[in-house]
């Protein structure tokens, strides 16, 4: 079964970025540093875990235990030469939305 | 260009609601469906906008104005039947997830 594509949150309260892309149509390098990232992130302090879909928009939801958390990730190296690249190759645009998990329910 | 794909939403806190959905292969009836709560969507009040993409994961991040505008969708009748239906028929499982903007920035 797909379940295991839900991200595992705990109870609220907890973060979500949500990152909306219009990506380019060629790949670049892209999906290398896409599965660099991934692994980074696992091993990121008060990461959650992630949910992600694409079609002409991208939309990529991480979740974290607090605000503190989130900006540790944005300031890692390693991460920063991501959004660098990205800027300059993979992303015609993207839009970063941080929100607080105030409730969540399930099927 | 594909810019008008991104939600049009203001100066934060507004409200997120991220729905993450794994859907069955076969339509049965959800194309209709989602094209009329989409059209239902644009006139309710305090919707601000969406964002959508599926692959084997659905997520559809719908922007709203406060927590009572969220209520008021979830209360209204059509959508209910359309809940209703998406338990019975559409999903084998979702999770919503409904959080409060603090902060939001593009490229």
């Amino acid at each position: 079964m797909n379940k295991i594509k839900f991200a595992k949150t705990p109870k609220p309260p907890y973060y979500a970025v949500i990152f909306t892309s219009i990506k380019i149509e060629e790949d670049k390098g892209y999906s290398t540093m896409s599965e660099k990232m991934i692994e980074l992130l696992k091993n990121q302090e008060g990461f959650l875990g992630f949910e992600s879909a694409r079609e002409e928009l991208g939309i990529t939801v991480s979740y974290w235990k607090d605000e503190e958390s989130i900006k540790k990730w944005k300031e890692n190296i390693e991460h920063q030469e991501a959004q660098r690249l990205g800027k300059e190759i993979w992303y015609s645009s993207y839009k970063i939305r941080v929100a607080k998990v105030e409730r969540d329910y399930e099927f």
